[in-house]
């Protein structure tokens, strides 16, 4: 059975997943994101992404590859295609470049329809403003059996763990303080309501959490 | 140099320190004491306060028995000394039985004066209404040489760390949802500045961390 899961996700040791201020140049606002990122951009999967030779094969290592693993479309909020307010701005194919490290396709939650957007490296952009079961309905169709990523951010996992639709989270835990911004556990009614944390694993200096519907 | 230190506070994985709906009954509201604190109670540590036998020996107990140790004076906020919004009820000495765990003087930061309260093993709660510096003033002059732990809660840690008089941390993340409640990070207008966090250390469901003033 294919499962909706959130994977990779990173958050600040006070919760937030971006800062305040986002803009095109600063996509996580006050915080930064290589900051943020560090233990990923550190291992051999980001320094592949990044097209580099080395980086750590331990645990952080095998946690980002399995946030990828088996993955046969992503859902993502507006916010997180693009700091774009208003109308569409002509062009703008999100922060990735012309090949998206995705290589599948990406269903972006927006209250404007637009046309899909292929890209190179079999990326497409789907734009959907039906809501998130639709989302969800089309991004399983895509996925060919494969699992559903949610890719982010902060608001597009909540409204999907409200719904009690996500199956599994894994987050990682940052060692920094972000002060304000958006926090991952908000807005969720007094929840995450039904859902475990299974693992708590601290690696260096990040912390893996894996949590789990019951 | 004797330090300001916060030892052995717990929050959620969604970062509160208690729960909503606090009550005498419920001292962290809609949050389980014995679920947040489960890592501690299972200590040796933890058994010998409720005066039982055994308990586990590891690293948990190691940092609950670091926690108390050189500790000379605790600061509390009023909320953490009693639920008691108003006047002050006759005959109220805490949540702790007539042997607090203290075994020192406990400054209470409250707006309303009232006459110490000597209680038995050592603990004499003091009442301080003229502001957080002078509480650690009188608190520093009564620990005789040893540090000063502020107790909690979320907002007496809080309002320290927003004068940058605390000097460490040690948190403890435990593995639940509070979904609501009051937050340890909160309100620090973009902070704690000038903070970091030293050590993150996951054992068995709770993760340790370790934060110190730059």
């Amino acid at each position: 059975m294919p499962k909706l899961r959130v994977n990779n996700f990173t958050i600040t040791l006070d919760g937030y997943a971006a800062g305040v201020h986002q803009t095109r140049e600063h996509p996580f606002g006050t915080i930064e994101s290589p900051v943020l990122h560090e233990w990923m951009f550190a291992t051999r999967f980001g320094h592949e992404m990044m097209g580099e030779e080395g980086g750590g094969e331990g645990i952080d290592n095998l946690l980002a590859l399995a946030g990828d693993h088996g993955v046969g479309a992503t859902i993502m909020g507006r916010n997180m295609y693009g700091q774009i307010l208003g109308e569409w701005e002509d062009g703008w194919t999100g922060w990735w470049g012309p090949n998206p490290p995705f290589h599948h396709p990406v269903f972006v939650l927006t209250h404007q329809p637009h046309e899909p957007i292929p890209m190179e490296g079999g990326t497409t952009f789907h734009f959907v403003s039906d809501g998130i079961e639709a989302a969800l309905e089309q991004a399983s169709a895509a996925a060919g059996g494969q699992d559903v990523r949610i890719g982010g951010g902060a608001s597009t996992v909540q409204q999907y763990l409200r719904a009690r639709l996500v199956d599994e989270l894994h987050i990682a835990i940052a060692p920094i303080f972000a002060g304000a911004g958006e926090r991952l556990f908000d807005h969720l009614d007094g929840g995450p309501v039904g859902y475990e944390v299974v693992e708590q694993v601290s690696i260096g200096t990040v912390t893996h959490v894996r949590i789990v519907k019951t």
